[in-house]
């Protein structure tokens, strides 16, 4: 396989060129060192294992999971320090969280007294103890006690039970929102201390943000997913530029029906449908004015009107995503690349573990 | 497994009901032996050998695949009548393809003469002939020739090459405009008559539309994908109601961290972000006032304003996906249930074959 070209491979592909992941995370790396904050990277973007090796060669305290499937491949390869953050419900998973509670240090998220109490039980159950990082609702609207009252009242009751232990906050806060956070946050740590309470983690989430981590104050940790790869979504964000972006796909022009159209072998079921707010799906290298109008599940639609240069059929197109986790998770397997030559076939190991 | 019920099924998880798919396969056998219209279901939907095979038990012609991945599985399961719908572009494919018509019958689609020109030479070189049809844009916007001249010169050009035939014409029409579809390829049948060319086949798409496929007098062939499942689309599209829906996701609510907020397991990786229309992310069964407002990767955020009863933390929900197919091809496999019992976990066979 040393002799082949990124041309060589078939399409659609998923191509991840493996300077750009080397780069991407060291800048992290480096960044977060001198920060003195913790790196704790979100595995769900790539679900490959060497690449969580690498995390945690490069400084990473450990890993993040949402999903059990994802934290029992990490765990067989080797990563030794993973935290959930995605609320753990139903005896089958408790199950299995304790089993690798045993192998590995586990620690997990609750915003309710459900889910701190039915893990306390499976832990007491299991002979082991398992940190509770209470996770906060800042803004973003999704998991999350409400208020720093809410915050204190459910760690004051984990730290009251066998089992589990109050081990500080968890946040995915909403992207740009940097103030918002910081003043929830800063609430809920002081209403903490009143109540003889001290939140040794404050882990904070998400790519977007993550050079502002340090603004943070209170910030010891912090969980980024996307930035391995980066992608269209990311780069607008303001990290980086599309150089950066790691992940690409390559299709074909199958067909040019009209003079402004061109139809391209990667759809919904390549490059997924979300669209991240932006009008359209994906940005065709080869063409940055061509512009991806419509995704059928194996067709991609793309509108010539604005660009100059037109493809012809048989042609290769790189596209970088809109979103890379979701298309990362639609393969088993990527094309690793380093200067243009394929160097291995990796594959996504925890990719579709959705349980 | 055959005591498990389906709420012993951890979350999220595809399950598809086999008792619908049945009555779903039948009603369209029924139909399409009644107008004598070939039935050559996409399997696309399902990607799964066993119904494929029952869809062939039932009556189908053959099946219609969208991608080479898809066709092998399919013949290696018994498959022996295979129309590929996607250009076929590209040395390694067309390789592929040939290999597939020494074993059984296989045929493909155009819209230009750069594929049927090649198709023709692969076709030479391995000593089998393909029938091609020729794609029609009748207003999909798609693929496909964009007049009846340039259907005509097409078929000219396939009638006189060695290697392969031409077999027909073949539409993918937008949904609901049956009228327009029959003035274009009327307009084409007669063009191609005065050029002494016969189409054979007259092969028409989309489950949509397929109970008004008789109402194109000239079709001699209907390929619906989604009608095994149906979907949220599909009822919507007045093909059945919600009953009629075989896919199905059973998920967990892992979190009601406000009074009308409810957050399940199953976001984008398990629903896909494909909206198809609506505002909101499918129909939760038990709670159909519920709202699935917002997806991220594995949090599904429900909002419970207008629902007067609301889900407690551990209840499992039923989910209709707005679509079905891109759901399926996120799982390696379902599980088949008939009557509330598991009857056995299906292999998605031909799941993430994009090439």
């Amino acid at each position: 396989m040393s002799a082949m070209s990124v041309d060589d491979i078939d399409t659609p592909a998923p191509v991840v060129d493996l300077d750009r992941v080397e780069r991407n995370l060291k800048r992290a790396a480096d960044y977060f060192h001198e920060k003195k904050i913790a790196l704790r990277p979100h595995i769900k973007t790539h679900k490959i294992v060497e690449f969580s090796r690498r995390q945690v060669e490069l400084g990473a305290v450990g890993i993040t999971c949402q999903k059990l499937g994802e934290a029992e491949v990490m765990a067989d390869g080797g990563i030794s320090d993973i935290l959930m953050t995605f609320p753990i419900v139903g005896e089958p998973k408790l199950k299995r969280l304790m089993a690798l509670a045993k192998r590995i240090r586990m620690s997990a998220v609750t915003d309710s007294t459900e889910v701190a109490d039915a893990m306390a039980r499976a832990a007491s159950e299991a002979g082991v103890r398992i940190e509770l990082l209470v996770e906060c609702d800042t803004g973003t609207g999704r998991c999350g006690v409400q208020s720093a009252d809410e915050a204190v009242a459910l760690a004051e009751r984990i730290a009251n039970t066998r089992g589990v232990s109050f081990g500080g906050l968890m946040v995915y806060p909403e992207k740009g929102k940097v103030a918002r956070t910081r003043a929830w946050i800063a609430e809920a740590l002081a209403a903490l201390k009143r109540s003889g309470l001290e939140a040794k983690t404050v882990s904070v989430g998400g790519t977007p943000d993550m050079y502002h981590a340090h603004e943070l104050e209170f910030s010891t940790e912090h969980r980024p997913g996307t930035y391995i790869y980066s992608d269209r979504a990311i780069t607008a964000a303001g990290v980086g530029t599309l150089d950066d972006t790691a992940l690409r796909v390559v299709a074909t022009v199958v067909s040019r029906p009209a003079e402004d159209r061109a139809i391209i072998d990667a759809g919904s079921k390549t490059l997924t449908s979300d669209l991240l707010g932006f009008p359209d799906h994906g940005v065709i290298l080869e063409y940055p004015k061509a512009r991806i109008v419509r995704l059928n599940e194996e067709h991609g639609i793309v509108n010539l009107a604005e660009s100059p240069e037109k493809p012809r059929i048989g042609e290769r197109v790189t596209i970088v995503p809109n979103h890379a986790c979701v298309v990362s998770n639609l393969f088993d397997s990527v094309y690793g690349v380093s200067d243009g030559r394929v160097v291995r076939e990796i594959p996504v190991a925890a990719r579709g573990l959705v349980r």
